[in-house]
């Protein structure tokens, strides 16, 4: 994998430009958009362009750097810089790292001497968390490949693996989360094979994970989300891993809806659910992630509605699932008690999904925040 | 509810044909198909133009009536007659109904005194099908009505039901196994939600089962498969009620792919789980759902691909949803174990899931067979 894999980057033609893939599209169109102000990246990150919790924070980071050069540029000061954090903040309600990244600039930037280092510290800031990302991202599959070993070891055939939504590259800069673990095992030789949940009702696993792991060559089958209890029930997932939103310091998962459901089936089939975490998305301030996690509700028409390539006249379209009269709900996670998680792999190493496990990775903060 | 609302039915203008409503077009379009021979009969099946194990049964029934017609017209004989059965048989693997429907007919017509008998024979046994299958469903809505009843006298609001695929009236002849108690209970004013399960892949849910609630007048919202969990964690869920394909005698139960996900969460969260079902679903002869039930695998092109609505040229569209490099697997059904069942609706009674009070409402079949 190289930079340029990357899901965002300064753009190399336009000064002060950054430019990401626009995510919507895939696997059926490329298109790379460009961010020019603090509004863009807010966009960006409400509608989708870019998704998955590493790459929201990465975004926002670059984003309050738009901010700060539109400061340089006309002059205005701590309340338009204020006002553009607020308007990134409330772009995605659940993801932690959008919080981190923004109130990481806000802290830089109140260290600052005056306004005119802004644009110098926050673009700094911004390169930080990327590169930051695909160094945590990289060390996620480190201490997530020895699991694949121990698995490959004992058994005939490919290890395999099911995960839901995209915790993978597209979601992050590079690596992903949840994938970087199989994208080591492949590069380690070990036979695999992944079980891509199609993760209605953005379809993030059918389109992202899916096109991800062809382009990686690596064998997986897209299944529904509803056939990982039917797999896991005949013997034919050897682990679960998926990415995280917001996890709590008790080892609480909120991930994608439907992700519950699949920790459920791996209980009751006594297979390992392992979740994939950059440290970013812990958020040390709550300890019950069913009442303290605010879950998004998004547009209806996501499922009403699902966008696929008509390849009779090729082109991207837009059909309805339901009848006009049929009202629907489309809540965007679903939180996965700590007790149905088997671990939680992170960059400094695997934790069980409780607090004193989680401290002694990370005992800077052992006192509550 | 009147008879116009059926979904099978010899045909008014055409003599020994029989009438179905396509509902691979629901709810977009309102197709009636004709069948005239065994071949569309199979046909309407294995292409679930009719779909629900009762109509399978129902189709099943009249096929082997047109089968027995074309005996008449074409003074073939009995090995022709038992290919069709075979063919029928063959149409859906799962559905328990379809060999209970060839079999009830085989029976009867081996009872005829000379093939000339065979027409008004099976002619008999398919209405007699039909009709007993109108009267079974209603006494499971008879049955289950109690369990609403007591809900709702134990809460504000209305009472929360979530199902799963179609087991309504579509599925059946009139009325529906699962959502019979949800119609007698709206006709007895009771207040009531639905969240539908949109059930991918084929979407029987959100196409058919959504269109059947607003056809009712029955407040309903259309959910993706991913979310049930999170509503039952929320205490938005007052009850599950969900058909099945086949069912054990030990009450395990083969329902559409996804159930089992739904029963976990229902568990999980102390919410009763509960199947309505046509006695004619229950397979005495196997005991363990999870390895004597065979599992479908449809087309992949079900998973990779999606139906649909398009708004801006009014017409049906198919989609593709996954990258074109990325294989798929479509399993259509899995195994619900008895445990995770808090009962069954039948149309004697309700009866927990296991042997013993199954037998008890139906002691005829208390030898092993």
């Amino acid at each position: 994998m190289s930079s340029s894999n990357r899901t965002i980057w300064p753009s190399p033609s336009e000064a002060g430009a950054i430019e990401i893939i626009d995510q919507r599209f895939l696997p059926h169109e490329w298109v790379i958009a460009t961010l020019r102000s603090p509004e863009d990246a807010a966009r960006a990150i409400k509608d989708m362009q870019v998704r998955g919790a590493p790459l929201i924070g990465a975004t926002a980071g670059y984003g309050m750097y738009l901010a700060c050069r539109h400061v340089q540029q006309t002059g205005m000061g701590q309340s338009y810089l204020e006002q553009m954090a607020k308007l990134l903040l409330s772009s995605r309600p659940t993801a932690v790292n959008l919080q981190w990244a923004v109130e990481r600039q806000l802290l830089a930037l109140s260290a600052a001497e005056s306004p005119q280092q802004w644009v110098a510290i926050s673009r700094k800031v911004a390169d930080d968390i990327v590169e930051e990302d695909v160094e945590t991202c990289r060390m996620i599959g480190v201490h997530g490949l020895p699991l694949m070993e121990a698995i490959a070891a004992k058994k005939q055939g490919p290890v395999q693996v099911l995960t839901h939504c995209n915790a993978g590259r597209t979601a992050c800069v590079e690596w992903g989360t949840a994938t970087s673990p199989i994208y080591q095992a492949h590069q380690a030789g070990i036979p695999l094979h992944v079980w891509v949940d199609e993760t209605r009702p953005r379809n993030q696993g059918a389109r992202i994970t899916a096109w991800e792991l062809a382009d990686a060559g690596i064998p997986h089958t897209v299944i529904v989300d509803n056939a990982g209890g039917h797999l896991m029930q005949h013997g034919m997932v050897d682990l679960c891993l998926v990415g995280t939103d917001r996890t709590t310091r008790t080892g609480d998962v909120a991930n994608k809806i439907g992700t519950y459901l699949k920790a459920l089936a791996a209980h009751d089939n006594g297979v390992p659910f392992y979740v994939g975490l950059p440290a970013s998305t812990i958020d040390w301030s709550i300890s019950d992630g069913l009442t303290e996690i605010p879950i998004e509700t998004r547009g209806a028409a996501e499922v009403t509605h699902m966008a696929g390539w008509d390849e009779v006249a090729n082109a991207r379209r837009v059909v309805r699932l339901t009848p006009p009269e049929s009202p629907a709900i489309n809540y965007g996670f679903d939180v996965t008690p700590a007790k149905y998680i088997t671990g939680l792999i992170t960059e400094r190493g695997i934790a069980e999904a409780n607090e004193s496990s989680l401290l002694h990775l990370f005992p800077e903060y052992a006192q509550p925040v």
